[in-house]
């Protein structure tokens, strides 16, 4: 990738789902379209600072990606105090400060509307910075990674069992992911979207109110 | 582990470390003492929200662990904005969600300070959660894992080479892993701290302010 365009990544696909969905009085989006993007993209969330959505090779069923809205290359390009005094680099370091703050906020919040919806208990979040360390999409997301056990029981008697266990895998070998089927993400980002409202008490669509 | 001891973890290794090394004055450790504690700890970032500190088991050479200061087992543990309404489970959410956010802050500087130290410009970030997530200390943290390349010259002409390619590891297999030596780790910490103090502009440990 050229310098050039890695300030300006026209071609960036997080980039693409930040523009085609715009953040909205709801943090968690109320119904946006998957069409809107080819491949779909299931979104989940989406504030002026992040965006939570499903990977569209996922590891085990409920993978999501949460990222930043804007673009940076590695979590290393993320806040830097030390950006610069002129106007246009403090303000840029103060918008990488707070997106970076969201990160952290949201990874828990997002991680719960996860084992709620799921029903696993264990899970992996993967940050890969760099080729070497099998980063695809040079922009920088977290990987939340449900780890299932074989056979067990859903909770909260959904009547699921879970897919399987999965042993292991490398950062990340492609051999065992397949691609998203878009029904089935449609129906999981629905999941999602509504155990997220529960988690910050957004708990009706139709209030549309934000109390976080 | 028992639901008593989830609670009041006594026997937590980095509880033990936040108690040996309470908060300074200056957010980057001056000179902490690695055998206040044994193993040994070899600190290298100590605020009242987080603190960085070498693995005891790296996978490579400069892996280090970012925590919260206080104990919260897994992710989900951290920031919750439902968390009831009394003082104390307010003030708790207050203090969860100020840890949930100084963790996305401080990942980029680490960060930094680790690619700063060691030449290295990929690495991951992981973090686990629950047994079958291979968590294996019940404190919630986040693993910087340093990508070396076979026999990448370092940058800035310091005259380090790297140590060979970590073509793969699982999530976390033992058997490529071996302890920490002690005078290593603390040689390395120390030029952590370095690196981190001259990331938040701390550059002099004599000045001893904070810029950040």
């Amino acid at each position: 990738m050229s310098t050039l365009e890695e300030h300006y990544p026209t071609n960036c696909p997080f980039c693409n789902i930040a523009k085609a969905y715009p953040p909205e009085s709801s943090l968690v989006p109320s119904n946006p379209d998957p069409e809107k993007l080819s491949p779909q993209a299931h979104l989940i969330l989406s504030t002026p600072h992040v965006m939570a959505f499903l990977d569209i090779l996922p590891i085990a069923p409920g993978h999501i990606l949460v990222t930043t809205r804007d673009h940076y290359c590695k979590v290393s390009d993320l806040y830097n105090p030390k950006a610069g005094s002129d106007w246009a680099s403090q303000r840029k370091a103060a918008k990488a400060k707070e997106d970076s703050r969201a990160i952290g906020e949201w990874l828990p919040l997002v991680s719960r509307a996860l084992c709620n919806t799921t029903g696993i208990e264990d899970w992996n979040i993967v940050q890969n910075n760099g080729e070497r360390a099998a980063q695809v999409v040079p922009h920088v997301h977290f990987h939340l990674i449900p780890r299932y056990q074989e056979g067990r029981r859903d909770i909260g008697g959904r009547g699921k069992v879970d897919v399987g266990m999965l042993k292991s895998w490398r950062m990340f070998g492609k051999g065992s992911r397949e691609e998203l089927d878009d029904d089935e993400g449609k129906e999981l980002a629905a999941e999602l979207r509504q155990a997220l409202k529960a988690e910050i008490g957004e708990e009706s669509s139709i209030t549309g109110k934000t109390k976080l």
